[in-house]
């Protein structure tokens, strides 16, 4: 297809509008002036490779509803791509709006083809781990070269955003080397790009060739995700010097990226206090100039291991409720394995409840139309119209049909029986009596 | 044991300092003074009926630990007592600090006495439940005096706090009536109340006979959980007018039960949308003059059936921050069945987790020691040391082992293999070469 600009963001700022923005204007109910003129402020991103032939286009911003990416991809532990595009269809159809194609085993490249070919939701990766994987050769031996040309077969594969580690300097080096924090750096990309200094002695290529990445990013209209190499990996590491100091200088790059139309998000924390979640947010806000915040987590405790996906809901509930667009789904298998099936189902799950209960919150329009019908059926003990409603119908039944009240109150469940208040109140107010024993 | 007071805030009152003071003071680092003052104004809650024997003390205010509560009891469709049982020894064992006996089956004394003199976590009750299985008569046929004599049975039966629906009265009856709310009561007992109001005719025996419940509460000293019937069942109903109607109600019978040295808590929603969660708890706080508050939840979404243990756990973790002192823990089954042996387990960590989270918002001395140990023991990767943080070591560890990394890195997991950052980071700090490949 023939087009006369190169990223949404400058077919915004020359006025036109884009089919994708039409569609997102479409999902959000917002008319599509509104979509162009955030758009064109960077107050909200539509990642689309104008490759990425299959996409369904979606905007991530603020005042959007709040989308959530999967994590997924092949792996020394976990070598089958015909499991991990079995796992990208489901997390698609339970209504992941992001897959990020983190493989990092074997021969990448047919399997990001494939995806951005096929699947309809945006697709993520993050070049510098596959740099290793794609050259075959171990860190050290890479030069910064190496890493700009994944980068453009990324985009030249058709990749929506990429995570780009920009932020970390050789003072971000010395101030971890001073043992300023308990847990140094946890995002892998970070501590490739950390070990290759330390390594080369050189600067982070991506920070260095910052300009060469925006005019491939720029063409494709490749996302950029400024990656937070410094977000913190424990509560105690939250919020600190190397944390702000990282966020500081993506805040400089989003500038040098809308200078090139090139879209940007930028990535945030990690692991975070609930108190200090707000505060997170609005810092993002002011000092990114209102780039799109995507963030991991917040896992508001650092004792849960099995249970992060639950202590990321909360952190990402909240997080979203102060201004995050963008939720990277956490599995309960985090920091423990690589995640199976059910893990996938779980992080998706608890993803969406984070996401949609921070849409409510925020007021967005519509948002607690779903939540109304889902009380309406309860009300009426219509259980076909609660499955319905269910983001999640499949479990949901299993658990009710497992185990039914014994008696023949079919219109109860297991849990009350004939103590269920909606039997009572509904007999109640029809007048009628209300038997229990 | 020869006492000379009745309650513990009557010898708060006095000026006195009891054993289970002295308890709490330690368990939470207050000086036992500040526990006694807190004690006398109402501010927190040592629920402790003076029979219960077996009783380990705990107290409950918003600036101690906060608390959780684990629903069990016999029912028709679960009629087992020894499994039961089984259910309550496990939940002590998992940290819940509170058991109520919602047995609503075959004959409930014997039970609800041998919880009172085996298990150490204070027990409460829902005496209204447990008048309709007691006399073996239906609703309709009970009398005010034969649910006033329920309580009195329960008090001497040494549980440590009953939930009372006292607040609901014939105005509450015609807001209902008059359809201003999409789910009416959702509350059992409330609706039992309700039901047993609009039946007989006759004012709410709870509200009726509140100076004798008094006296009773007084001699044992039970604290009396003023039950909330109008917490909201779904978000739309949500800090309505039904709902704070009732909370100005409490408020007020708060009065006049501290004016006998009886403690209270005030139970609260319920479903409620994020942004509404803070301004529930200051209007408590202000209206019930900073009476403890238990909430059930709150549920930040209705369309999570089969994940409810996630939702309660986001809406628990804020409200908790923002001054619920005690959660009410919500399991997978809620709304669906009877919760399983694995639905409590969820349930109980889903509520540990929010609790421990608001604990280290709230910046509790202490609160964080834990998260911090867990934190090292990442940076080591020492997995022994990892599962001796871990909420659920055995979860956890059974997540590990069921997926370790292929090569023989067994320092890591293969989440993330030998792109493990803490791996890279501690061999970048060492000096030494990474190796991925």
């Amino acid at each position: 297809m023939e087009r006369n600009y190169h990223t949404q963001m400058e077919a915004a700022r020359m006025g036109m509008i884009t089919p994708e923005m039409e569609k997102v204007a479409e999902k959000e109910h917002y008319p599509v002036e509104k979509i162009k003129a955030w758009l064109a402020e960077g107050q909200m991103v539509i990642p689309a490779n104008r490759l990425h032939a299959s996409l369904d286009p979606n905007g991530v911003g603020r005042m959007l509803r709040t989308k959530i990416n999967v994590n997924l991809g092949v792996s020394r532990d976990c070598k089958d791509y015909d499991i991990e595009m079995q796992k990208v269809l489901s997390a698609v159809n339970m209504g992941a709006e992001a897959i990020m194609d983190l493989s990092s085993h074997g021969n990448t490249e047919p399997f990001r083809k494939k995806l951005t070919s096929e699947c309809p939701a945006m697709i993520g990766t993050v070049p510098v781990y596959d740099a290793v994987i794609h050259y075959q050769r171990d860190l050290a031996t890479l030069t910064a070269r190496d890493f700009i040309d994944v980068v453009r077969l990324h985009a030249e594969n058709g990749v929506d955003f990429v995570t780009l580690h920009c932020g970390i300097n050789k003072k971000t080096i010395s101030d971890i080397k001073s043992g300023k924090r308990k847990m140094n750096i946890v995002s892998r990309g970070g501590s490739l790009v950390f070990a290759w200094m330390s390594m080369t002695g050189e600067e982070n290529p991506f920070y260095e060739y910052f300009d060469e990445i925006l005019e491939i990013c720029r063409e494709y209209d490749v996302t950029i995700s400024l990656g937070d190499a410094c977000r913190p990996g424990c509560l105690a590491d939250a919020t600190d010097g190397v944390q702000i100091g990282e966020l500081l200088r993506l805040g400089e790059l989003t500038k040098r990226a809308w200078a090139k139309d090139v879209q940007v998000m930028i990535e945030g924390p990690g692991h975070v206090p609930m108190d200090q979640i707000a505060a997170n947010m609005k810092l993002e806000e002011t000092i990114c100039q209102g780039a799109p915040f995507y963030v991991l987590g917040p896992l508001v405790t650092d004792i849960a291991p099995g249970y992060d996906h639950i202590t990321a809901a909360i952190g990402g509930a909240i997080a979203a409720m102060n201004g995050a667009s963008f939720l990277c789904y956490v599995t309960p298998a985090e920091h423990l394995a690589l995640p199976n099936l059910e893990d996938v189902r779980q992080g998706i799950v608890a993803s969406k409840i984070a996401a949609h209960a921070a849409d409510i919150a925020k007021g967005l329009p519509g948002a607690r139309d779903q939540d109304d019908r889902m009380a309406d059926a309860r009300r009426k003990l219509d259980w076909e119209e609660q499955w319905k409603y269910a983001l999640d119908p499949e479990t949901a039944k299993k658990i009710r049909d497992s185990r039914l009240p014994e008696d023949d109150h079919s219109d109860t469940c297991s849990m009350c029986g004939k103590f269920c208040a909606v039997r009572s109140m509904n007999k109640a107010l029809a007048g009628e009596m209300i038997d229990i024993l």
